[in-house]
């Protein structure tokens, strides 16, 4: 009989059929008891008699078994049907007790003790919804952006240079002479655009973070989009605008049941995501709170959770987007005001008060490049070799990248990063 | 007026259009001048008299270019149509002259310069196809997988130690202690059975091969599958055929100019892919060429190419599985063939001729893998991390990984991965 998933048991009622998964649960009741089977489409209850039992004897919770038994209808049961009629066999025993149980509605372990056994916790049914998250906000990202044009590039990630930022930077061994590890595809999403105009990545980025908080980690997976001939940064924002509505729509057509389980609250969205420019943002902190930041470089948590209440306020929209960030606190490569070069043609998108999406327009010019490396302090050989695309013709452009596990936390509303990824690294964590 | 892409002009015949793009080529004839303008749709070409050149004075190829002019029906020109009247702005000037030329029928430049020269070498258009073609393996395998139910994972690339192989591996400083660059994410997959059934992976994977060859690469993508519930290394191989069946579909419905660009062959694939046992192939070879590596562990280059031949005459296929490769040369967490312990549930997928994927099936049991670990030597705290999962009910499963560049290489039949791939990383090579 060829095995068929739990999803598709309601449409073989009265026939036998036979499924394959772990032991999620039993609860014994003496003459008749109820197992629950896990396979990665659901759980589906299975009703055994005592002497129904004797296969599972000393057995525990995640051995893998073959259940097969003849569909009923019980409206009580997931998807409304049950097997009777059950015979159990053991494909692969387990004899060990779990580190925490995996059957329960919550995740019973604290961050620490889920994370030293994530390689089995992950298998919770919370755990593994919010995996599928994570999951379709990059097929989200992927569909929206390969419908409008975009080209997938696969950038290195072992590169000759720290040209972004000199530190939080990982140095390996290449052969003997020093490199590192890729803080973002920056530069070469850049040259991709001589290449293909609209270019997006999906891959993995390092930062040697060298302090711990709970929103970041030294290894994350970064979405990444930079794009061609552009006005400026609201071009940008618009690309912007339909990757998150393209990705919330995947969420709700593909990933329904895994939303259901975590019950999420999805995100209010504007008929135009609002924007607002940072020193009227500034303004604005001082005016509704009373605290006086205006004239400082950058936006503190504590300033953007107070803009986060206010566009959802003001505009029903869990998204803002901040304009304009003063050049100093932009890295090197970003295209200042033309009216105001004080200020930038920079944004970053706020999403519940927290910023999710930072992007802008870049210089495109050669002479600018060498000029604000120069001010930067950088040394011209740790990005010649980057630089060299701009003496050969580079359009006005610019882009964005997401942090996929800043995203599912904020749309969780999860209280660390470290529960919205697989196996997080930090400054302590490097297993499993 | 709003720009349009190039490849829309036709339909715009009789209209003023506006167009952006690369100053792909200049025919100067006098009075009459021939444009070639390159956007990521294609080219376009504009007919210019001698005064309308004006703009153009001391410009090199690839100034980034504005062209209106009116979209007029001319048979011999790109798509069938060209712009007359026309008006040339100047958006990015280029004054240096490109290291080669891009606007040749071939890349000018041997693959040493080429590589020096690769972030404006890239915008060649048979670069930019190569290019598109191995986005479009990367889209047509998640397509597939996606279809059957597996799910996307992401799993980390900072790993605590080389449990796979000891040698070939990058070591990194990881806040003062010693880490890896992860080789493969084969323990990362094989974890992710036991939540999701059946899990795939596009990502980066690092070897630090000591020696240049023209296959190898230090980074390269990995494409990576990994299933439960299988019955033998057959039930991976059925999966893996219908893989490689979606590429190749995904690639005519949705790459075609590309594979046009490239004249590619598409490879001929039978009704079912043809396999044949580890010791049949080396009898095979002794008696077709004479060559008589019996007993060997493993196949060598020449070995597989003999192959390759055979089963393009016997079977008219490109690809051909050889089958239970000897335990002696798998890696420790590969399964036994039950019947002949000395050889494995293994196999490699040769295409034209050479290796493009292996895979098999794995161990599943606990017990068996501390007796292969021990075998191998690796001390059981370098993978017990990874060897938790299998005390807690791990189904019998397998899973391969396709290289990316070697699929694009052997596909298009060029004479070096480097030639495969955005940026390749190599004994030497770190830039660009």
């Amino acid at each position: 009989m060829k095995r068929i998933p739990v999803s598709e048991l309601k449409n073989h009622i009265g026939r036998r059929v036979k499924l394959q998964g772990w032991l999620h649960n039993l609860r014994r009741m003496g003459r008749v008891n109820f197992l629950l089977l896990r396979d990665r489409t659901g759980l589906a209850q299975a009703v055994l008699g005592k002497e129904d039992l004797a296969p599972l004897e000393g057995l525990q919770m995640e051995s893998v078994l073959e259940v097969s038994g003849v569909v009923t209808a019980a409206p009580p049961a997931p998807s409304g049907v049950e097997l009777h009629n059950v015979e159990l066999g053991v494909i692969t025993p387990v004899t060990e007790i779990l580190p925490f149980e995996l059957n329960k509605p919550d995740v019973a372990a604290t961050l620490p003790v889920f994370l030293d056994h994530a390689t089995v916790g992950h298998r919770h049914p919370r755990r593994r919804a919010i995996l599928r998250l994570a999951a379709g906000i990059t097929a989200g990202f992927r569909k929206t952006l390969d419908e409008a044009g975009f080209t997938e590039i696969f950038s290195p990630k072992i590169v000759a240079s720290a040209t972004e930022s000199g530190a939080n930077v990982f140095q390996i061994d290449y052969f003997g002479q020093p490199a590192y590890l890729a803080q973002s595809p920056q530069f070469y999403k850049q040259i991709m655009v001589g290449v293909f105009e609209k270019v997006y990545e999906v891959g993995p980025a390092f930062r040697a973070e060298p302090h711990s908080t709970t929103r970041h980690l030294s290894e994350y997976v970064s979405l990444d989009v930079e794009m061609g001939f552009i006005e400026d940064h609201f071009t940008v924002m618009d690309c912007l605008s339909d990757v998150i509505r393209g990705i919330l729509t995947y969420l709700s057509e593909r990933c329904a049941g895994a939303l259901e389980t975590l019950e999420v609250e999805m995100p209010q969205i504007s008929e135009s995501i609002p924007w607002i420019y940072f020193p009227d943002a500034q303004q604005l902190i001082y005016e509704r709170e009373g605290i006086d930041a205006r004239g400082e470089p950058d936006l503190a948590p504590e300033h953007e959770r107070v803009l986060g209440e206010w566009a959802r306020e003001k505009f029903g929209s869990d998204l803002l987007y901040v304009t304009g960030y003063p050049m100093a606190k932009r890295p090197f490569y970003t295209h200042p005001d033309p009216a105001n070069p004080i200020y930038s043609n920079s944004f970053d998108l706020l999403f519940r008060g927290m910023e999710l999406v930072t992007g802008g327009q870049r210089l495109h010019l050669y002479a600018d490049y060498l000029t604000a490396a120069g001010k930067a302090g950088l040394p011209p050989e740790a990005c010649e070799a980057y630089l060299a695309c701009f003496k050969y013709g580079m359009p006005p452009h610019g882009g964005f990248a997401i942090g996929l596990e800043r995203f599912v936390m904020q749309l969780l509303g999860l209280d660390n990063a470290r529960w919205a990824t697989l196996f997080p690294r930090d400054l302590t964590r490097l297993k499993p």
